[in-house]
């Protein structure tokens, strides 16, 4: 055990009434942290667990199961048609997901909107006819990358698969706001509530999904019943959840029962204490960074990612790049582990700013040993860089060398 | 009964062997024929037939099931994200897919390439190292809005639900055929041929999948054997498919095992008397034109595509366009049924020429009766025609007076 002791919302969970966190399905929180702890990566990605039934109908060869609330896309399996398929697709619920019976009437969900000159609640039906807008995005999980921190940090030990690009459709928070007034004077963040159900016996701000982000980010969000071309699943918060591009996956509410522009920051402890940029060895406190904006990253997904020997010759280097809140300018390739670098080539087409673009380098590779690696620039400069950020929680892990991919070939 | 004689490859093979056709499983082909000409699309609609097993991973409730090989998408289900996803895309194939353990190796998959300097086989494996391209595409089966045809020409009555826009990873052919030499003089054609077993007992020639499209559309083909972001299902031609951005579907071979250059168009009967523009009560044959490239088209998918009542007030008009072999320039809406146009607002990511583009349009809509219609213009200027090119086979409907909605607003 080499746990880093730490304040996330699942480490206060696991504090919390062993028998409250059972009644609500929780213990699978429990069994998540442990193995955290306990196992090294490449024997998490080794164990087949079944998919939990929620998530029954995704493709259980494409995934890794940590837990019945985190499971991972394998790092082979990303193909090169840009948009993840949702069948592939990470999950990385903070609390279980809701009753299926939330979907009966999908029109009917109601959210409240707060903060505005003219506060209401609207059904989802309601902002249906107010618009649509349609947005291609990297999710990805703050924690992603997490699996390559050698301290083990607390959390899903996640490698590259708590990320994917997908396709939202809904209606831009803007115009909403816009239909109700505008945004009332001094309200510097966007507030998103979740509707999951919150396990008895707990505090609820100590449990509840509830994250703010900086006002100016409405200016990009959207409340999405859509993803992928079908209405939003269960597992991804359907039937509604605010979509707040270039952030982290926390930051987009699933079940998002409210939208309150708010003065201060919500003093819900996933906000105070969770998702912050710590010390190594320190908590999480409101002192500290929010996990917000994604920042810079790329990595390679295939070849000598599947366990499959590689043959002496010709081929194609082929990842995704993504510049958080810019666009990718480019793309370098290392076939020598970071010491010289060649131009990768982009492919396919450019879903904007907030969406991955695929690169591919085609590489003559004799027998031996290489270590590849990927390394992308955004188009304000900023560099993916060499080392991740030391933190306690293992957020936001955007080292090119923790991604890099050891290949032998023969 | 109004059904007009035709030589379709469908009808050319009723009139072949029973006995051989039930021997290969193409019994089925009977019951579509037979279909389409004694039930209306509504009726056919109504049909709750179940998925076969080859595609028994697409949703039932998003489709249509015609026949075993023809099964089309809902148009009330078609959303607002782009791509389609793979479990609602329609399937039309015009012979049953091989046995699924053509997929157990699909590396071991082989292709001849003929009609350039160097012909030679190659596997799938070694099309993966030469090189990978990404395209997002207009894939729409030559019949679709045949359902719209009054005088119910023989073939699927296809409404708008044979049609997707997906996304198709492989090896651009232009790299195949530089590596292999280049073309060789006077070859004008580029002909695919796939790889379904042939029933015995029938001229090869009078059954078999082989198409010749211009050798110039090499430009923007691939051998693809990725669709939607996995391996191509064999529903839709994997392990390996041939290409055709622009093409309906027909062109774009499935299960591909010959790519050729040649000097003539192939003498198969698909290409030789099948899916040629045939003046209503014709025959099809050589010297007709053949259903290839597609042009401007749009439709609209909502609301009062899916049977509920809608309600007085503001709406949100949706809907596709693409033209083809050139990129939508502008989409206009009407509300009454073509008397007059406003311009739609074009949503979400541009996916390139080849893929659709969706429009809003956002409507406040009395109580009353409407006629919803849309009309895209490409940017070679050519417009969405409003009737149809009258022919035999019910190919290239375009008309967007055919595609109008009517809906009561209450």
């Amino acid at each position: 055990m080499n746990q880093q002791p730490t304040s996330l919302p699942r480490r206060h969970l696991l504090a919390g009434s062993g028998a409250a966190l059972a009644a609500v399905g929780l213990a699978s929180f429990g069994r998540t942290a442990a193995a955290a702890g306990e196992t090294a990566p490449v024997a998490v990605a080794g164990a087949a667990k079944p998919l939990p039934a929620y998530v029954g109908w995704k493709d259980p060869a494409s995934l890794i199961v940590h837990s019945s609330t985190t499971i991972e896309t394998k790092r082979s399996v990303f193909g090169t048609s840009v948009i993840t398929p949702s069948e592939q697709l990470y999950i990385r619920n903070n609390l279980p997901a809701p009753d299926v019976s939330i979907l009966g009437n999908r029109d009917a969900w109601e959210i409240n909107i707060e903060g505005v000159k003219n506060p209401r609640k609207l059904t989802l039906g309601d902002l249906k006819r107010m618009g649509i807008e349609t947005t291609a995005m990297v999710l990805q999980c703050s924690g992603n990358g997490r699996g390559y921190f050698p301290n083990k940090p607390s959390g899903t030990p996640w490698q590259v698969g708590a990320a994917g690009c997908v396709v939202w459709s809904g209606v831009p928070v803007r115009w909403v706001v816009d239909a109700l007034g505008g945004v009332e004077a001094g309200m510097a963040y966007l507030t998103g509530t979740g509707g999951e159900k919150l396990p008895d016996g707990l505090d609820p701000k100590s449990v509840i999904v509830e994250r703010s982000v900086p006002a100016a980010a409405l200016a990009d969000a959207l409340l999405a019943w859509e993803m992928n071309g079908v209405p939003i699943s269960l597992a991804h918060g359907g039937p509604l959840r605010l979509i707040v591009p270039g952030y982290t996956g926390v930051n987009n509410i699933k079940y998002v029962k409210r939208l309150a522009f708010t003065a201060q920051e919500t003093d819900a402890r996933i906000m105070s204490h969770g998702y912050r940029i710590s010390p190594p060895g320190a908590k999480g406190d409101p002192s500290q960074p929010s996990v917000q904006e994604m920042t810079v990253k790329s990595w390679i997904n295939g070849p000598g990612t599947d366990g499959a020997p590689l043959k002496a010759g010709d081929t194609q280097i082929h990842g995704v790049a993504f510049g958080g809140m810019n666009a990718v300018a480019k793309v370098e390739v290392s076939l020598d582990g970071g010491k010289t670098w060649q131009l990768a080539r982009m492919v396919g087409p450019d879903l904007g700013r907030f969406a991955w673009r695929q690169f591919v380098f085609a590489a003559r590779l004799p027998a031996g040993q290489f270590t590849l690696a990927s390394r992308a620039t955004d188009t304000a400069g900023n560099v993916q860089p060499e080392q991740r950020m030391e933190n306690a929680g293992g957020y936001n892990n955007t080292s090119w060398a923790d991604h890099a991919v050891k290949v032998s070939v023969a």
